[in-house]
């Protein structure tokens, strides 16, 4: 059985988002799933996500960690409201604060991984915290505020076709 | 006479970011300049850097920020140190920690603008404010804390070609 990522039960219009939409053919469409109690991701970024030669660039960093927060965010929501995550209306969370603390320059010729831990469940708000790492060595460490989208956008309230 | 961006002055190994470079032609290409006290840069997001429809994916924004605020804190050094951009070594700044809270949703349909001030600057650490704006509103604000790229890492030592 083909496990399925937090970002493949996005509605479409959740999924059109650069970082982590299945639709967006530009975007980086990064894949988040659960491992115990942490989640997890993987990203290999192209040679062109470079800072200077031979090191990821923080912006790229900050937008892995920022989607794969968000995306984190929504299953543990899923999660502590029992509900499976192709159940209307969908939950989705935007991103109130991003802080990435970069701890070490990122190897770009490698795979990322991203791991995160819910900090944080109260209300529409959750607190994730997620750590990059490359080569078997944190790199970098962000805290992403998030705050669940409201049901009066009206995005998200139709079924993934 | 035309005003060349603190980018241009960048040499040739510093010029590789996918956000700033001036030579990564997938990257964002960021163009700063002063405007009295402040920083000021210009960037118009193409319609698939989405988060969802019609508003800009926080990923790019905190990756603008980025490096406006580097690019910023560079300046503000040659400045200090009363030199011309052009002199060698190259002056340049990574990010120690990027702080960025999304205060509304950013329209796609605009350009952008990122405003920045240097809140201070001490040894070889820079900090600077950086404000999102989009149709005459602050839609995030940044903090960046930037440490200046040491000279032993070897970049930033030869002339743009």
């Amino acid at each position: 059985m083909e496990i399925k990522a937090f970002q493949d039960y996005y509605p479409d219009d959740l999924a059109q988002c650069y970082g982590c939409g299945y639709l967006n053919p530009h975007g980086y469409q990064i894949k988040s799933y659960w491992d115990g109690e942490e989640s997890i991701s993987h990203f290999r970024p192209k040679p062109y996500h470079t800072a200077v030669p031979g090191y990821v660039y923080g912006g790229l960093i900050a937008s892995l960690i920022d989607c794969h927060s968000t995306g984190t965010a929504a299953a543990a929501k899923y999660k502590e409201e029992n509900r499976s995550m192709d159940s209307l209306p969908a939950i989705r969370f935007l991103t109130a604060s991003l802080k990435v603390d970069y701890l070490k320059p990122t190897p770009i010729d490698t795979v990322l991984e991203l791991r995160a831990t819910v900090k944080e469940v109260k209300g529409r708000k959750v607190i994730v915290e997620t750590r990059l790492i490359a080569k078997g060595e944190i790199c970098a460490r962000g805290e992403v505020i998030t705050v669940q989208i409201p049901e009066g956008m009206k995005i998200g309230t139709t079924k993934k076709k």
